[in-house]
């Protein structure tokens, strides 16, 4: 069975996904004063983030330790950033775009890893989600904010819905490029609906009032 | 020698303590305008945030990966609080109890697992108030506060004087469910002593004033 | 070929590295209205930090398990504080010279620790910036702000500086002892000119401003 992957085109992918998460990060690292080296590093926690604790929870070597890809395209998204930012950001929906990518393919890698250790169904989906969200989670804590995540929009149900695909079809049998198709595409759908007709889950409603 | 971890009375102090411990996670999110999710979140890393940094520094499986049952509980503990909050939070003190054998029990767990591990004691102690305290800090960070922990009461100096008295037993050959008894009861006590009594340690001044 | 890091003197300078960072996060806490605990812990983090993370990427044994010497060290370094805080601080540069090896030797120590571990050049000189600089990445976020290594002096360059020195000398097959100390000397010497002159980078300027 192939591995969706391993070919040129996911790997075409990853690197978006990677580029996209990076510019995400430095984007928002640009409104906090920040230098150079710190927008960089903001961008390379935000891409690589969740793969890593992904890594360290499964007991596997973090990935970036086995190719250097991850850092040079992070440096390629900051080079890109202080070349062009006025026209990349007239490409607002194109990065958008490679983000929901991202979040689909990473959603993916994370649930592929955990299936190679051979862990139960939620626990890979658990791992999805963490390859895809936490990375914007990190950054959002070194930019002193509260995670966008637990705010705004259903970033995290996505890659879950995504996980869910991903399983039936697995239990269908499918063959496991398809499936892995099915469910990236699965995250990304869903995401783009969620932004386009402004989905959110309830507020919780302060429990401490003074008046209770 | 018959463990404790292991009988159906401490499974039920265990998810009782994981159900506070989401609670208290919850509780403090709600202030923070998330939404359902998020609020999940934040309970789920309260409860499961001590144990997992616990096991990666032991270089051991997450326990609940092993276990759905931690992010069970965060469900129900969510439910609950989203039908019950006003009644809720009238039972605060049954609240502070739950949070305080939490307490008590996740410091046990975190030496038994050291002391398998082969660790020197001080070591063993150090793990018991990670497992304890870890999780709250990571819920203070991620609602971006400074960790209650460092500033109101002496939650993890509670945990320390527990896993002084588990050697102290184990030094005189009490039996291993004695031992880990005694102990739990010893954070539990001294934890509601501090409470009770407005004990607190002494703050340290600010060291840059300009005057000096 | 003896190894730096085994002497006496470079025990005396890891302790000393250890002593000038947990004093930099006990500072920075007294502004923060802690507890002597919570300071105790921050100086802790801000002195063990980066090496956990290390040798939790590399999957090795947290370095502090196998020794309570940096527990200790940290506790001194709060009596130091308490007592003689006046004193101290008028010792400021001092501070900043222990602050300043102790990058450097944390830097090296990374490094071969990596080397140890079979990993490639670049993952080496990563993982010496991570041991010197993620403590105070951790201690920034305990106290809730931005990552001072983001914005302010190029603390992190200097560690990469020193771990490109180490491979060069290393490629010209100096003997170990000698390329550690050449190197360790690259960082402080790198951080003493950059505080020196107010060497900085360029600021990433604000992205999002509603005028584009």
């Amino acid at each position: 069975m192939e591995n969706i992957l391993q070919t040129d085109f996911t790997i075409l992918l990853d690197l978006l996904g990677t580029f996209a998460f990076a510019i995400s990060g430095i984007r928002l690292a640009s409104g906090k004063q920040m230098d150079w080296f710190g927008a960089y590093i903001i961008g390379l926690v935000t891409a690589i983030g969740g793969g890593t604790l992904r890594d360290l929870l499964l007991d596997l070597t973090p990935f970036w330790i086995l190719d250097p890809k991850y850092f040079l395209t992070t440096g390629v998204a900051l080079i890109v950033t202080l070349l062009f930012k006025e026209k990349l950001f007239k490409l607002g929906s194109t990065l958008f775009m490679f983000d929901t990518i991202g979040l689909g393919l990473f959603t993916i890698v994370g649930i592929t890893k955990s299936i190679d250790a051979g862990l139960p169904i939620w626990v890979c989906i658990v791992m999805g989600t963490i390859t895809g969200s936490v990375g914007g989670i990190i950054r959002d804590i070194l930019l002193n904010e509260v995670p966008l995540i637990f705010r705004k929009d259903i970033y995290a149900l996505s890659s879950i819905a995504g996980g869910g695909v991903y399983f039936i079809c697995n239990y269908f049998n499918l063959l496991t490029g398809l499936t892995e198709i099915i469910a990236a595409l699965t995250v990304i759908i869903v995401r783009l609906i969620v932004v386009k007709f402004h989905i959110h889950l309830p507020q919780l409603q302060p429990l401490d009032t003074k008046k209770e």
